[in-house]
C-alpha cells in the first residue's frame, strides 16, 4: 500500500475488550495509528469507532487488509467501511435559483478547505450557469414539472452514474425528490434545510420563524431520507436576531448560516467523520494529526 | 413628581410624526428623556415605543401625567401603559422538583441583579421547602390531582392576591394551568420550557432532542398562554452539544440554558423592555442609561 | 429631493431636548422618520443620532436641507454626517496571497448583500488576479518594499482618486500602511485582523493562540488608525477550538470567522451605522424599516 | 477492587502501538474499557491519553494495579496518575467580596451537578460569611495586608491541610498569592480572571474593555501559576455586548460568563479531564458513558 492515510469506520455491539483487540489488529498490520475516536452508546449497547492510519510502513495490499479485517469484522459482528485518502470524491451540486450556498462550495474546494472533486452541477433552473462557468464546471439545466420528474431524476441519475459522483450536495435545490431516488443514494445525499430543525420543517421557514417570534433562527444540514427534512442531522448552527429583523432579513441572516452548516457537513463527510445509526449521525471531530 | 424614573410603553398604527409628536410632549412636561426605542413593523403598520424619562425636573403629578397623555393617546390611537421606577414589583415563584432555576432566582435577588421583591415560593411538592427557608422565602405547599386542580388554583389565587402578586414566574412548576388561570394574568405569567421551541413542544425535550440527534439543545422564557408553549417569546438560548451526550447530560447541560434564559425574561419584564404584539414579543434592549 | 432614504449621523454634547428638536426638524421639513437611534454617553455626556428618513414626500433640496440643518447643529454643538441613498458607494480591495476574504466580498456584492461598486483590487502580489478576472473587476498589481514603499502607496493613492473610491477595505492585505496614508483617509480604512483584539495583536496571532492554550479564536475588524490593531472595533467574533487544533487548523476555522466579521464591518459602514467617538465605534443595529 | 470507575490520565513521547498497549494492558486485568480519549501532538511528538475503565469485575488490588502498571509506564517513558471514582475531592473556596462565583458553585454542589465536598470558605472580608452559613459551609475570615501576607498564607496552608483540601478555588479571590504559596500547589488552583485572557491581563478588565470599545467580553479560568493570569486555561467564553453597555452593566454580563466557566472548569478537574503540557491544559470532553 502506498504511503497514504486510511481510515476505518466501524459499528458494532458493546462487548467487552473492542478497543483493545482493534487496535492491536492495525497496529500487527503495520500501520501507525494517528488517531481513534470512539463512542460507546450506553442505552442501546453500541460500540463505534472511526480509527486513522498512517499507511506508510504497512506492507499489506488493500485487498489483503480488507479480507484480513472482515474476518475480525465477523467474530465482533462489525459493519464497517474503509477509504483510502488518494482516491478523491466526485461530488454533484444541485441548486435551483439561490446562489449563496453553490458559491460558497466552490470557492472552498477551490481554495482546498474542501477536498474533492466538483464534478458537474445540476439546476432545474439556467439562472446559476453564469457561476458554474466562472468556476469552469459543467452546468447541466434540467428543467422539472410534476409530469416529467420520473424523466427528469433519470437524467439525473445518469449523469451521476456518468460521473461516478460519491456524494450529492442540495445546496438549495427546492424540488422535492422521488423515494426512489433518495433511497438509491443512503447516506449519500446531504440537504441543507433553511431552519433550525425539527422547528420548522417543511416550506418557508423564515417566514414562519418571524410569525412565531423567535430570538434566534438556523440552518441545518442532513441526510436526505425518505422523510422530508427527518433524515440524520450531520450539523446545525444558530443566530441571534432580534423583533427589528423581517422575513426578508431572517432570509439575509440565515443565508450566512446556512452556507457555513452545510460547508461543515460536506467537510465532515468527505473526511469519513460520521456513522449514521438510528437515524442519528454520529459525527466524530476533526482529528488533529 | 419624586426624582425617578418613569418608563412609557406605547403601540399604535403608524403614522407621520409620532417620535416628533411624543418626545416633545415628554419635554415640554419638563422630563428629560434617557432613551427612546422605537420599532416600526412596517408590514403591519404598526409602531412601538419605550421612553425612559427622568422625573428629577418635572413637576406633574403622576394623575396629570396620565390624563394628558391619555388624550395624546386617544388622538393617536394608543394603547400605553406606565411603570414608575419607585415601585418595586411583587414576584411569585411556582416551582416543581427542579430548583436550579429557583436557586438562579433567589440568588440574582439577593446579589440585586433581579429588582423586585420575591413574595411568595408556591410548590405542588414540599421538596424544595429547605430552600426557601435558607433565602427567607414564604413557601406555600398546594399538592394537586386532577380532583382538586380548582381547588388547589383557587387557593393559588387567594394567595396571589394576598401578596399582591404583579408577575408569576414558573421557574420548572411541571403542572399545565388551567385556561381560567391563565386569562386571569395575560402577560404576567413567565414560563421556562426545557427547549428551543417550536422544536419540542409538550413533554420531554430532551429525551426527545436526543433521539432526533440535534446538534444543539435551547431553553425559552415565554408568556404563558392557553396554547400551551405556544406563547409570546421574550428569551431563548442554545448550546451545543455532540453525540456523547445522554438525555441524562442533556438535562444537565439544559439546566445552565434554563437559568440563564428565565432569569434574561423575568429581568426584561421587570424592567418593562416588552411590548406584545400579535403574540410576538417585543424585546427592547437594555438601554445604558 | 427624489424619493430617496436618506441618513444622518450627528453627535453633539447631551442636552435636554434634543430628541424632540431632531425628530421635530426634520418632521417639519416633510421626511417620514423611519428609524431613529439614539446612543446617550451619560459617563462622557455625549449624545449620538442616527436618523433614517423617507424623502419620498420632502419637497427640500438637498442643498437646503443641508443648510438648515447646519443650523440647528450649530446651535447644539453638533458634529454630523448626511448620506443620500441613491448614491452607490466606491470600494477599493487590498489584498496580498490569501484569497478567501476577497472571494466573500465579490459574491456578496455579486449577490447583492454588500450594496457598493467595488471598483478595484489592489495587491503586491499577482497571486489573486485570476479572481479578480473571474469577478471582471480591475486588479492593480503593485509589488512594494522597503525602498519603493512611498512610490507605491502614492500608486495607490492615485488609483484611488481616479476611481473616486470611498472605502478602502484590507481584506488580509498584509503590508503595514503609513502614517500619511492612514491619515488621508480617517474612518475610511477597515482592516481584519485574524484575533480577537486586543489579544495576539501584531504578528502570527494563530501560531500564538495555539501556544497560549486559548479555548476560542476570534477576528476583529476595524477602522485602521496610526496605532496598529489599535483602532475603533467595528465587528468581533469568535468560535470555539479543541486541544487538538493546531496552528494550521486554527488558520482554518479563524478564515470563516475573518469572513463574516469583514463582511459584516463594510455592511454597516456601507448602510451608515457607525459613528466614531473616542476611538470607539458606536454601531447602530440594522433598523428593519 | 470495588465496583467504580477508574480514570488513569497519562502522557508520554509518541510512539507506534501506544493504544493498542494500553487498552490490551487495562483488558488483561479484566477491566472493562469505558471510554479512552487521545490526543497526539504531532509537532511535539508528545502522546496523551485519559482511559476510564468499569473495575466490576477486575479482580487486581489498587496497590498491585499500580505497581503492574508502572512497570509498563517506564518502558514507555510515561508521566501517569490514576483516580478512583469513590474518593470524593475536598475543595477550598477563596473569595473577597463578590458573591456570584460562590453562590453558584454551593447551589451546584448542593444539587450534585458539581461532585465533591467543599470543605471550607476562606476569604480576607466577613462580608460573605452569611452565605457560608447558609450553606451549613465552615467560614474563615483570614484578613489579610502587605504586613501580614506571609502569615495569612500560612494560617491558609494549615487550613488546608487540616481539611486535607485537593483543590482551590479562586472564586474572585482579589488578592495575589505568593510564589510560594502557589508553587505548593501546581494545578491544584483554578483561578477565574474576568476577561478573555490573554486580553485585558491584570487589573480592571472591564473598564478596559469598555475603553477598547470591544464587541464581546469573556472570561477565563485557568490553573494559577507564579505568572499573574498566565496560567493554564481550562475554559474560557465569551458574550456579545453593545455599545450601551457600560463599565457597570459589563460587570453584570460578565458575572454570568465567570459563573458558567468556572463551574465548567472546576468540574473537569473533579472529572480528570485535564492534562497540563507545556503550559497548555488538553481538557478531554466529558464522556458519554
Amino acid at each position: 500500500m502506498q504511503s497514504q492515510i486510511v481510515t476505518f469506520l466501524i459499528k458494532c455491539p458493546d462487548q467487552k475488550g473492542l478497543v483493545a483487540k482493534f487496535t492491536t489488529f492495525f497496529y500487527e498490520q503495520g500501520f501507525n495509528i494517528l488517531s481513534c475516536q470512539q463512542y460507546v452508546n450506553a442505552m442501546a449497547d453500541r460500540y463505534y469507532m472511526r480509527i486513522r492510519l498512517d499507511a506508510a510502513e504497512a506492507e499489506i495490499s488493500k485487498k489483503e487488509l480488507e479480507d484480513k479485517f472482515e474476518k475480525v469484522a465477523t467474530t465482533l459482528k462489525c459493519t464497517w467501511s474503509v477509504h483510502y485518502g488518494k482516491e478523491k470524491q466526485n461530488v454533484a451540486i444541485m441548486v435551483s435559483h439561490t446562489s449563496h450556498c453553490l458559491y460558497d462550495l466552490l470557492e472552498r474546494q477551490r481554495e482546498g478547505t474542501i477536498d474533492c472533486n466538483i464534478s458537474l452541477i445540476i439546476s432545474n433552473h439556467n439562472k446559476l450557469k453564469p457561476i458554474a462557468d466562472m468556476f469552469g464546471i459543467p452546468y447541466y439545466h434540467l428543467p422539472v414539472s410534476k409530469e416529467t420528474k420520473i424523466q427528469q431524476e433519470a437524467q439525473i441519475v445518469g449523469l451521476l452514474e456518468e460521473y461516478t459522483v460519491d456524494l450529492i450536495v442540495m445546496a438549495r435545490y427546492m424540488q422535492i425528490l422521488s423515494e426512489d431516488f433518495i433511497n438509491k443514494y443512503p447516506q449519500r445525499i446531504i440537504n441543507i434545510h433553511h431552519s433550525f430543525l425539527p422547528a420548522f420543517q417543511g416550506a418557508n421557514p423564515y417566514q414562519r420563524a418571524y410569525e412565531r417570534g423567535v430570538k434566534l433562527i438556523g440552518a441545518t444540514a442532513h441526510y436526505a431520507t425518505v422523510d422530508l427534512d427527518e433524515g440524520p442531522i450531520i450539523e446545525q448552527d444558530v443566530e441571534r436576531i432580534s423583533h427589528e429583523s423581517t422575513p426578508k432579513t431572517l432570509k439575509g441572516i440565515g443565508a450566512d448560516i446556512e452556507r457555513l452548516v452545510l460547508a461543515k457537513a460536506v467537510k465532515c463527510h468527505l473526511q469519513h467523520q460520521i456513522i449514521v445509526s438510528d437515524n442519528r449521525a454520529i459525527v466524530f471531530p476533526e482529528s488533529g494529526e
